[in-house]
């Protein structure tokens, strides 16, 4: 089975690295000559090539790892093999599949994925199979997917060393990720923003606040599309965030030690649980 | 020099390992006769006791590592060297020095340390040396304190393995933590709290969920206590933090993203910078 990987970055990077040595035959396309080579060298693709023209006609799976838009231009101008999945690694799906789906042929089947794992840091330098292994990964089902599609779907994902491969509509998927991924980074980029730069801050910090403003680093094209495109499944998000924090400021405002324990016991319940 | 570590937990244990073999003379008081057994056999303290009557009066440096109310009671009931230092590694101070310089004896000199580093999990098995290694280090002043005691635990922390040791007065102390250890803590229990529990979240998380709820695993006796004596600094970083996050709210909710990128530029410069 020929699989090519489209974009050789962190993501799709860390793909064809995770495929080395499991018995597909991967190639790589970029445009950065050096991530190709680099690709090459290292046993993770057969052939790299900068025109996607020279093996995407002949590709049974095309991973299409670029930014959304990016991925809507690749559809457009490329001929996939009859018969042949596409796929791509967008962070959310609803919006992004109804663009998609309405430009892909007839004789192709889309399905969408989202491995949740990656990196802050961007390009092929940053990609490492290790990643993947353990990691949670979601296939995106819609109407038109035939059943073994997503079943190959499935066992390839743990191939890659996934751990948990879970199916899902485009609309869950955009609802669990809203709160599991995109709330988190809002909160980053908000702790890291609310500082007063009164003091030297990283002469003050410990493992927690490096933890939490890990993401504040952001790539502000990707995210704000992201963001915009999952609106309401967002913006719950942060309301029931919100809400969570307003009970810890009334109960410290209210001197109330019990409902602030009370709170603390249910998140390190919680936490513990997952 | 006699050294003395009163409580080997996970901080206390972390002192006595990090200790080793940098040429002060340490030894272990706690009431749990395999924390101290185990630190004897690793060399990390010379002898371990369970009444601190037979090693506190003729130690040098004594560094209470328990719980706030706990170091206030051990120096209520311990007889402390004259001329020697007494310290705490307790979270916020302004609060908690007013109560101990009540109670500590004029002989004694008490100067109160917060090393930035530390774990969600408790005890002696989870206390490591490598964790102090380039952290950051607070030597909180008093009136009292004499500069050549200042300069001794300045170098003290330096030995300890700290890259940055500041000196600064219990309320600076106070202001700055509630912002980078408090906040992160009020958030990560708000955000794991928040969570609606539609989905098996576990299987929808990649490590920035992770690591934004890392400490939501959190103690409630001794956080609810940190949290409740330092109200006035934390509610105005839980505020200030809650208007970035309305800000990125607005800008979802009037499309604008032109706002939105403005944001994520500000927090990755910052993250950079830090």
């Amino acid at each position: 089975m020929k699989i090519t990987v489209v974009g050789l970055g962190v993501i799709g990077g860390s793909f064809v690295k995770a495929l080395k040595g499991k018995g597909y035959e991967v190639y790589g396309v970029d445009i950065n000559q050096e991530s190709l080579y680099e690709a090459k060298k290292e046993g993770c693709i057969i052939e790299g090539y900068t025109d996607p023209h020279d093996i995407i006609p002949e590709t049974d799976l095309t991973i299409i790892s670029l930014y959304p838009s990016l991925v809507l231009d690749f559809i457009r101008n490329n001929t996939f093999k009859p018969g042949s999945i596409v796929s791509d690694a967008v962070g959310i799906k609803s919006y992004f599949l109804k663009q998609a789906l309405e430009i892909i042929p007839e004789d192709v089947e889309y399905i969408s994925v989202h491995p949740m794992a990656g990196r802050e840091k961007k390009g092929y330098a940053y990609a490492s199979a290790e990643v993947f292994q353990d990691a949670n990964f979601i296939v995106v089902q819609h109407s038109l997917n035939k059943p073994q599609s997503i079943a190959f779907m499935e066992g390839f994902a743990h191939d890659l060393g996934f751990h948990s491969v879970k199916i899902m509509s485009p609309s869950d998927h955009d609802e669990i990720i809203g709160f599991t991924s995109q709330l988190p980074h809002a909160i980053a980029v908000a702790l890291m923003n609310s500082d007063t730069q009164k003091y030297d801050t990283g002469k003050y910090i410990g493992d927690s606040f490096r933890d939490l403003t890990r993401i504040a680093n952001i790539n502000e094209d990707l995210w704000s599309e992201l963001f915009l495109n999952n609106k309401a499944f967002l913006l719950g998000s942060i309301n029931r965030f919100e809400e969570q924090l307003d009970l810890i400021k009334n109960a410290i405002k209210d001197n109330d030690e019990d409902a602030l324990k009370a709170l603390f016991i249910e998140s390190s319940k919680r936490r513990t649980h997952l």
